[in-house]
């Protein structure tokens, strides 16, 4: 007679927690845009242990991403209302340990249970509506397919406020596009302390690497991207605004979540 | 100085319009079910000049459909939160002066301006959540393929009520998909009046048929299917609880729409 | 054998219509500004039949009501998941036949069902999000009072945009709060027709009053307001920037609407 | 140089965190149901450490409540787009050490900053929609006022599925009326560790005491009440269908939230 589950709320049955217990599963549609912004706002937004990568110091990606995710036989995207969701990520270049990695510092999803099992892994998830172009098998004025020409439009916002927009034109089949995985991910991984008045050491406050297991890609499309960030009270994408664009992408993916790598407690990074 | 634009609001610069001057561009990706009512449900539902087909006096199709719009130049499909949007159309079949068409009694959107131009059209639209599984080109836990057993779902919800959900699972090929315009479409348009208390004739009351110009399909997969509805306070759609599913189907199309047939003018219908 | 219902969709049963035969009963809390817009906007927006008001050619009032709604008998109040919206309505001044109205060129709302009954008003409503700061019966720093010195907000949202926002300070009791019904409505009831391409004249044209019926008002405060229309790509409402904001009102009403008045019917607006 | 905030994400200013540093401030007009459930589904759902209250193994207590939120000088109510939300809460009545308390299985809100609040507390938050009908000063078809005779309902739903519906009928000033803070609430304050595969223990596994500071309450109202859960397959509600409904309350809180007593630390649950 015990609790189940793997997440709050754990419950007799298991069924009600935000996250089960890994593997879980995941495709996705990608709409990516490799641009850099002042070195300064990603030095900014690194946690300890993370420094500047002098070869790259204002090199970010930004990913539009429509999601479908199961747990292992589980089959939520068979019910879409659960079992889709769409995510905007933001990831900054960095050194760890003198190895070129990349880390989080904003990220966006439309459902609870992704922003779950993002805080698990040490994504620092909040609630926003992302929407990405869809590519299309048929010429349409409504449609772009994925050919020289298509372009894919993709937008983030929360609480009725735009917070970021792009656009990608594709030219050709991409060599070696940017995609999740490309640069390791370390983020930081945290969970506050109340008691006390919340001044506390937090809880939870450690360096962990991001482990994509059976990663697949279909055959990326590269060409010309342009991304904008906007201000908000309650946001501070805003300081990414590029100085310039490099590049966008667009490819799909599969994935499996099941495990997480802790590099490196931390004392508090405040 | 005049006021612009096809639909409310009118305004001066006609950006406003919730409904632009046609022509307008669709692209979907369509779960569709065919399947059988009770015969007195669809009686039930058929406005005046309209008969039962004695043929196939319960059949139905039921569509989940993920578009894509864009105006005449518009490109709206790359502004995704505004180009976007789900439906749920519900479909009975019909005679008219003895011809085999179909008729819409339900139908639900996410999107005002979907909504709007469905009014325009004799769409009765409404409201609602629909979500639709997405096919992946890569196998996955999380995604179907378009493939022998890749199993699709759709589901429709209104104001936090689930009211119907659907699965497909393909088989194989199919020679003839059912699709949109399989059947000829002729709706009721219908404009009430308020003046004099909401008993006067209504200001419009016709039949109309829909046409769908450069209609094009990918080719379809067809399969076995389920398909349920939910009762509700505000929806009658659980009067169409099947009594024999038919068969599943799944394809994308493109189409344009840009005029309408009137066929009759009525008196009213109530 | 017949439909039931006032508006699409017509049904067996009559519940699925979006909206049913009023009366339509309706209570609200209202934050109201009232400020001047450049006159050559509010000109822009006036259908054929008004004209600027020359005494007050750049009066407009902005609303953000949260309403509850009912219909005769249906206590959908009880079911506020289907019987609360919110509203944003933007009026401006005008004379129809030399006397003192004001007309209504945008309106949002968050409910389909309060779309469909604007319509078939002479509303010209469309989706948004519209968020009001409630009222608080005890000190709080997390609300306001009804009392001097308490601060209220509103904002409207559609589809990730924010597109207004106004804060009122209430400083004391008003002898004469500006609210709905101040000034007569007079609205242009439109439908279009599709039928030919958009081109042919509207199935419905006509300048319509509003007939409120019913309405009581509690006592209402007065204060200073500040309001603000941001631009978007698919309204119009940034060209009504305040040039000078007058007075913000807080009150709350309840109306009936049962009625409305054909004032003449046009040819067309455009 | 340092990251700013309370919870992810910590940001260089501080302002994109989902959470800032208590006091957090909250006022909230509550609609409460008493009721008894199968006393199995309580016990099912006690963390060790809680046993079933013997005087009332099947007491629990179900809160509909509209919320606005401030943070210390944050003004958040003033945007109300970010400072207000909805929530539903289930109490079910226990013992710790002896002493009658109550926690917290099952609560859902529609913002994710009130989602990550109630984490850090021990409220196991998930995403949903609640709607509480509210009071109103005049009479009116369309709402109730506070006096003998009003009825007031609540619902919340979650992905488009039902969760939860109830209706109060007020009938008379409540001597003792039902509150937060009636009991003492005892959560499970829990955090999942990935590492591993998720079957190590978790980060976080403790009993808290939840500390409501300048709670104040207006004079409530009492009366006969209905609740019912529905069934959905990831929420395990259902198991507390009333067998017996006790008492219906309803009115207005403050309270301020600004710390945390830590009971026992957990070694796991599952």
């Amino acid at each position: 007679m015990s609790l189940q589950g793997f997440s709050v709320p754990l419950s007799p049955e298991g069924r009600a927690s935000l996250a089960c217990l890994p593997p879980w599963h995941y495709a996705g549609d990608l709409l990516v845009v490799a641009f850099e912004a002042d070195p300064a706002a990603v030095k900014a937004v690194l946690p300890p242990g993370l420094e500047p990568d002098p070869d790259d110091p204002g090199g970010c990606v930004a990913f539009f991403v429509a999601w479908q995710y199961a747990s292992e036989g589980g089959e939520e995207y068979l019910d879409p209302a659960r079992g889709q969701y769409n995510e905007f990520i933001l990831l900054v270049n960095a050194l760890y340990r003198g190895q070129p990695v990349c880390t989080c510092p904003y990220i966006f999803v439309d459902k609870d249970t992704a922003m779950a099992r993002g805080w698990i892994q040490g994504w620092p998830k909040k609630h926003g509506e992302v929407h990405t172009t869809r590519a299309f098998p048929l010429p349409s004025m409504a449609a772009p397919q994925v050919a020289p020409g298509g372009r894919f439009g993709g937008s983030l916002a929360a609480d009725g406020r735009r917070l970021a927009e792009a656009v990608v034109e594709l030219e050709r089949p991409s060599d070696h596009p940017v995609s999740l995985g490309t640069r390791q991910v370390v983020n930081l991984r945290y969970f506050p302390r109340l008691a006390g008045g919340g001044k506390a050491k937090p809880a939870v406050c450690e360096l962990v690497r991001s482990i994509l297991s059976g990663a697949q890609r279909t055959d990326g499309w590269e060409g010309s991207a342009d991304i904008k960030f906007f201000p908000a009270p309650d946001n501070e994408l805003d300081a990414f605004q590029p100085v310039r664009v490099r590049r966008g992408y667009r490819h799909s993916m599969t994935m499996t979540i099941a495990d997480l790598e802790v590099l490196e407690e931390l004392d508090d990074v405040r």
